[in-house]
């Protein structure tokens, strides 16, 4: 059963909710974010009156059943598509997000340049590396921490809130000290503890779909999530595993609004993982956004020549500006406005 | 050895270059259409001053080495990209052209109401199957030269060109009779012996993807139709068979542009075959003229409830035209005007 | 629904079973092979009584209910595993048929030399392709009808009934006239036009599964060979398009069991185009074997270097010896011998 | 580049070459395990004079460039294939492993039971989840600990050793002290410090194939714990996804042979997850034996009815009888024996 909180539900009137499902016999998840509360009760033992007592309670909006085993981050109980905020960026239904970076933190220098790129283009938040997730045991690993303090210093440069990728459970707390965003990347889709992990920081948390995860799998993945209080989750949609062999992974396009109609969740795509090739990230761009995708996430680097990794898909300046004119005509012909920089207010302290 | 002749070469001037190359113990291939007329010559025993004498030859207007084995539909000797004509409507750079109509021919009212609904809404080219290749020997197998029949009518009634599926190659000949662009479908694409047949019509040729063909296999396919001597071929993506079950089959959005940069031939899109979902249509659309792609091939229906085959993903009334709205903004976001109806003009007698 | 006549039913029999379901509005399919004549009723009528009718009939074994499309090969009416009897070598449960040949028949003197390096190792049919079906257009054809008459060469002297690729159904009767068993390739699995052709040939068909064809399409496939009359089917797991590079395709093993459990046809395995890879020939074929499969169908070369398709699968001579040596070890391990040589008999004219 | 040493080198002379090659500029990699040390030398700037010297180092028995990226786990030095011991029981050449148990470890009584059902058939490893990775957060998420405590006790009253599972880079330790054998599922394949806390452990590792990782992802996978210095590596083929709906994954069997002759690891195979049914894996496990496989492993219930997870795919006891007979008389068809009882001694203190 999915219980729906009015916005401005208290504390109190949530605690009241798992009370009264607790005393009979319920499982309670509680997920907040992205405006709204929701609660996942498992296993009442309701009687014949319950659920209209359950509806009756104070801040309770709505009461649903769930044939979904993602509750929480479906669309059961008549939800609204959600709006997540990134330090007070948004992502979500209405506006089209442009998120743009290095694939890894090499340097300062590259990095920084790059930040500036982003910001110039238009970007409104920054992604970049700072733990990179290889194939290889002897490829490039990432600057760990180094890379965090980097990231932090073009977020100020800039005013561009940040977005980096998590690797590991214990790594979470330290890299919401300096991230405004954390991203779990496709090899770890289905890392249940890194997703438990990620979710008690209370960042919003941009989460890639598995190579080979069905939709299904993605939201459940999402539901972890959610299921460990944290409802600011973003989909991304980064290309699938198949046979053909022109592009590194095949972008599932259809994905997006297959996703948008089961889950409330923003979805945004990864055109850059996707076809693995330069030349593929405009068009696959204008697709994504045509398709109705809450925002896009491309690698850029200021001389792609000499990245450490995945140099054959990143943007240089001209693509960029290009790209970032195509998001703007793109939205504009679906009805979407893309985020102003006017808009960016960093929220941390 | 890929000889492009000058747009206006004569057939004497054709004749003098496959002589040449015949002479020398080459193999030639000439493929007309497209407003081109390109030569692949294999196994030439060519002289140190061959290549020169060849390119001098009257009406040559580039020779070109091939690495691709799809020489005559490669990009290779600088070939712009190709326009297709189907009646006098264009498919090709500049233009977005919409098709549509019913899945199945199935009844004379049926068809024409279907038609009526494509023309109105814009569409230019008449889509519709008189014989149907189905998974069961026991489903509905289309209604045949009756079908075709029909789909003249709804032609002369409306004068949108048809274009319709040839499943056998004693039937090429009959179905050029009744229709302007015979279709190869995606279960037929190395159907060699049907490309052939369908080549020889000198009818443009629409040709599916096969579901788990690679690109170059598509291109090889084409290949088949060119080097039976039509070059007016339009490629059709409709999706790629994967794991994923939400969508009957996974639109493969990159398949345009990349098809696109290793072709010259056309490349449109069928967003209901691919997904096989009506709620999929349009937002697949959007991202199929987004990408680029130089048209799109939807089903429609006037009572899809009653649909004899693939009812789940026929467009109603108000979503073809919604769909054609779609198309002309999206068109428009990425430079492209779509074909108007005006410019219309059956070339049939 | 499914009706079983007795082994020995006359043709009487069978048209009164036709005519009592046809004056019932029922559309009646009547296959015959593999020992069974199993008739598929569609759309009947039937009165309260008329089952228990039906099922007094003369002749008629067992009446069933079908709840799957693939009605005639399905298991549905307690059908046991069938037998498909080629030229007298039998196909089929209790033992394990080894069919060798080299993918194209290039000349005389290599078919011949593979058809004794066959016979030597202890194969028992010999295959062989005339017409072969070529990505590209440029590739080498096959030698058609001169190849057909090299294989009944090679037949007549050594005693091997040949099974040989069909690619046209207006070659279906030429082939049929000198091979005993006749090839749906794995392009042409959905070729419903060629189905029909060669069931009507009465010839036994070896029906190889699409290189992405789920096993109910395959199932389906089988059925349009049942339907036009023709039940000696052999069905040929032959790998399925994936995403691993390292073999042409990959074997899906477990379709052989789950094949055999849904319908009673016999189940091969091509290990040689599953692979793609010599290495891999003798692993994949004990695989096969033990898995259950009612045969293995190879590639083999007098001298594979100079093989003009898929030399890098072909077997040498002592590789085929070592692989027969393994099918009989294999096989008896599981419980099945092989077809001996002894119990061959060329039952044609 | 790769170095192996000699089967009895000392520490000493391990040092010396590392020594060497650091001196050098070179990044060196130990790995020990399953009989040999080897190590991997990265970025070494090399003499003339410097690979002969490097090969006349005491202990060192080859020396050779590395053309693959997972160097350790490679055969490039010329190789032979490698044993591996779990607590005495052997797996690799010559022999097959049956290893057998609950999917998870639900009670005392069921795992218990368990464990005496695999005893007695022969199984010689006894296999249970106590941490389960689950695709619902609302899924039974295995007993932990507790389970660990069960397993140790089933051991000590089979004499059987362990492998289970570990979900955790900070359970490893932990577990290491229950089991004998840490497994890294199909989900973690690339989760790359989990890979490396379970290496560091020293246990034998047990590593299954990602869904869609590729057997060079596999690998390198492998060489992720190799190069945190355990070769104490056995690979688990346990089916891959595909677009085939009969079974939960396709097996792919060809992966065993292929890897087998890329890496010296040993490989076996994992029928019950590759099939998801009861009824596939005993004719699995015939096909896996017969590829080459170093062994299997299964899942087995007292009462698959009352499963918590894959219920469906659990053997009863008399099909475990069954399948272990099918071991035996496989594996001898192959020229290997089964482990035998007798020859268990565990060597935990």
């Amino acid at each position: 059963m999915l219980v729906q909180m009015v916005t401005d539900a208290t504390d109190t009137q949530v605690d009241r909710v798992v009370a009264f499902a607790e005393d009979r016999g319920g499982q309670v998840f509680v997920a907040q974010g992205a405006g709204r509360v929701v609660l996942a009760v498992r296993g009442m033992h309701a009687g014949p009156d319950d659920e209209r007592r359950l509806r009756a309670l104070p801040g309770v909006a709505a009461v649903a059943p769930t044939s979904r085993e993602y509750a929480l981050v479906s669309r059961e109980a008549g939800a609204p598509r959600s709006r997540v905020e990134v330090a007070g960026v948004p992502i979500g239904p209405g506006t089209v997000t442009l998120i743009a970076g290095p694939c890894a933190v090499e340097s300062r220098e590259q990095t920084l340049a790059a930040a500036r790129m982003a910001r110039e283009a238009g970007a409104t938040i920054l992604r970049g590396g700072a733990y990179k997730p290889r194939t290889s045991p002897y490829a490039f690993q990432g600057t760990g921490e180094a890379g965090l303090v980097i990231l932090a210093e073009a977020r100020a440069e800039t005013g561009l809130p940040v977005v980096t990728e998590v690797l590991r459970p214990q790594d979470a707390e330290l890299v919401a000290e300096y991230a405004d965003m954390l991203q779990i990347g496709a090899r770890n889709m289905q890392n249940f503890d890194l997703l438990r992990a990620v979710a008690r920081t209370g960042r919003p948390v941009l989460l890639k779909r598995g190579m080979s995860a069905t939709i299904e799998e993605w939201l459940l993945a999402a539901e972890y999530i959610a299921s460990a209080g944290n409802l600011n989750i973003v989909l991304c949609e980064r290309g699938i595993r198949t046979f053909e062999p022109t592009t590194r992974n095949t972008l599932d396009i259809s994905a997006v609004p297959v996703a948008q109609q089961l889950s409330h969740l923003p979805v945004i795509v990864d055109p850059s993982h996707a076809g693995g090739r330069r030349d593929l990230v405009l068009p696959l761009t204008r697709a994504a956004v045509a398709v109705g995708a809450d925002g896009v996430i491309v690698d850029l680097h200021p001389a792609p020549a000499e990245a450490r990794c995945d140099g054959a898909q990143a943007l240089t300046h001209p693509d960029l500006d290009e790209l970032a004119r195509a998001v703007r005509d793109t939205a504009s012909a679906v009805g979407r406005t893309t985020v102003e920089e006017t808009s960016l207010a960093l929220s941390l302290a």
